[in-house]
């Protein structure tokens, strides 16, 4: 009746896995590549596609200001309004809401805000932002929490997490059920293990598709994360999909991995793309950089993807200069293909039983 | 030894022909997206190979100062720069040292000017400009002109004209032929039919592989310019491509190929597409106009390009709203296409000697 999850093979705690949805299956561990408004920027879907990516993520907060999610509804739903036939994950606006959004007002009851584009007044709650994901189509539906800011006291994080947790309550009771549509909860609780274990039983208790772990690569660092994925993600049902929201650089989804994570999202390689950054096998390369404009090898001999085929370091280097948009599009689709090239790559060594040893090997690399 | 031209057919004063050149063959009436600074802006390359482009136009001023001729031609020449395998004609120069350069200061040797990037002082002659060509490895190089203000007196003109002719000889004089490429001359004159006629005749005796029609589409209307172009194209040669610099609107165009012209390029495509400018059958749209907002219909239903094939109008326009590069990508690369498609229809009313009758129906089109 929902999406369905199969462990197909473990490795140490990592699993090997795919996740069936209404608009098909996704294999894990997966990195979903940020579509904010409707687009993942600088992409035409179709390449999105090719690079591998076989689910795209969609943020409720940007979309219910612009274009509205009754409009997108009216379009014929998210896919169908962006062009991306393939499953899409949307978040639930709760992190946009204190990150982006003016004048927030937070009560038991949900959160009104002004818009950061207009200052026009909106109000998320539970109930609305479940049927904002069902207006937009999204096959995985997140319930609706508090982001915890970081850094929070145990008392305040408690607060925080205990506000979520009975808001994860009337996001299960909000959710319409449908065959392919999952509702995922998300485990808070800042860095504190008592609470990331009681949010995690309870989230448990009222039973999602998958788990998240949210609150997390929000300025704690890359030890304090792993701690407390190796804390929480032992509580979490081994027969649901695991999210890690929001991360993250190639080094944390590799240790994510190590520590039982399924899936992943961040802005990171668009983003970085649109920056000029490029992430390589050998570390990430800034293309502004005078040291490439003479430059007539490929931004990465060892990738595949058509930046690196096509393309000399002088000329995306060029291209930035220049501020032509060709730059950003490029560079972006390197980056997306380079993070789907990462997670074949982490699937194929779950599958071979050698992932400790390719872990091993990318921290050398990322070192030197 | 250089580019040949074939005529396929004829058409009243209309012809179809066939460009061969170096890196390939050019269907004439031909239309040359803009690559500006070694990319046509928003677009792939093979994005812009399958809109039918088959030719791209490079600009010497703008390469020259970023990244700088010598170091396109230590990466091989521009065609592999910017990963285009197909033909390039590059202009000379002289229009954008007149329209974007500062502190100009025209001798009869050549033009000095400073950068409008970045203030450097740089040099301009007829054997520089066409230096500068044969560093980047133009497929069509442009013989040295001054661009004739518009408006200007009959004098002004006629001393303009004839720097330009005597630039075209030291142009001929400098031009390295080898088999495949070739050295078109820019007929000058302004508005006036005497000095066009004379320019002709000038150009004809120095002897060019193809000819243009320099110093239009600057201001003097459609009318003004279609009599230029009754004026001038007869004196020019029959077995040579002729080439209208700089135009335009698809009317233009088809006004100019009954009058007999070959090849155009044009900045309108792309630079309407970024302004969220679309050009259809039924004139063009601006898809920023809150009227499509719910528009769940296609930009065009008769376009079979990929942003009328997957897109409403009402998402593109949220593109545009969102400020979404995906956006202009999208309506530059439906532009194009609808620019190709015009060169495709007008190339098939030719061969069946229908133009006139398909350059009436374009009219009334235009007009509705």
């Amino acid at each position: 009746m929902s999406t369905s999850f199969t462990l197909l093979a473990r490795d140490g705690r990592a699993r090997l896995g795919r996740l069936e949805t209404a608009h098909g299956a996704i294999d894990t561990p997966a990195f979903m590549p940020v579509g904010t408004a409707g687009t993942v920027k600088a992409m035409l879907p179709e390449n999105v596609a090719a690079t591998g990516a076989q689910i795209v993520l969609g943020n409720t907060y940007h979309l219910m200001l612009r274009p509205g999610a009754e409009r997108v509804a009216s379009l014929g739903g998210l896919h169908r309004f962006m062009n991306w036939g393939r499953p899409i994950l949307t978040d639930s606006g709760g992190f946009q809401v204190m990150s982006l959004a003016k004048l927030r007002r937070i009560t038991e009851e949900g959160v009104t805000f002004r818009s950061h584009i207009d200052g026009s007044p909106h109000f998320l709650s539970p109930e609305r932002s479940i049927e904002i994901q069902h207006l937009l189509d999204a096959d995985i539906t997140m319930a609706f929490d508090e982001c915890t800011p970081y850094p929070a006291s145990e008392e305040e994080a408690e607060a925080s997490m205990t506000l979520s947790m009975r808001w994860a309550e009337r996001s299960k009771e909000a959710f319409r059920p449908r065959p392919g549509y999952g509702l995922f909860g998300i485990v808070q609780g800042g860095i504190y293990p008592a609470l990331r274990l009681r949010s995690a039983a309870w989230l448990t208790a009222i039973g999602f598709d998958g788990y998240a772990v949210g609150g997390l690569a929000v300025g704690e660092g890359q030890e304090t994360m792993f701690r407390v994925l190796d804390e929480t993600v032992p509580a979490l049902p081994e027969d649901r999909p695991r999210y890690l929201m929001g991360v993250g650089k190639p080094a944390d989804i590799v240790g994510a991995v190590l520590r039982g994570i399924d899936m992943f999202d961040c802005v990171l390689p668009t983003r970085s793309g649109r920056t000029a950054q490029a992430f390589t096998r050998a570390g990430t390369l800034n293309l502004r950089n005078a040291r490439h404009m003479d430059d007539a090898a490929p931004l990465d001999e060892n990738c595949a993807c058509p930046a690196c085929s096509g393309y000399s370091r002088a000329y995306l280097h060029h291209l930035f200069r220049a501020e032509e948009m060709l730059g950003p599009i490029l560079l972006t689709w390197h980056n997306l293909f380079f993070y789907q090239e990462l997670m074949r790559e982490l699937r194929a060594a779950i599958a071979a039983g050698r992932l400790a040893e390719y872990a091993a090997g990318y921290a050398a690399k990322e070192a030197a």
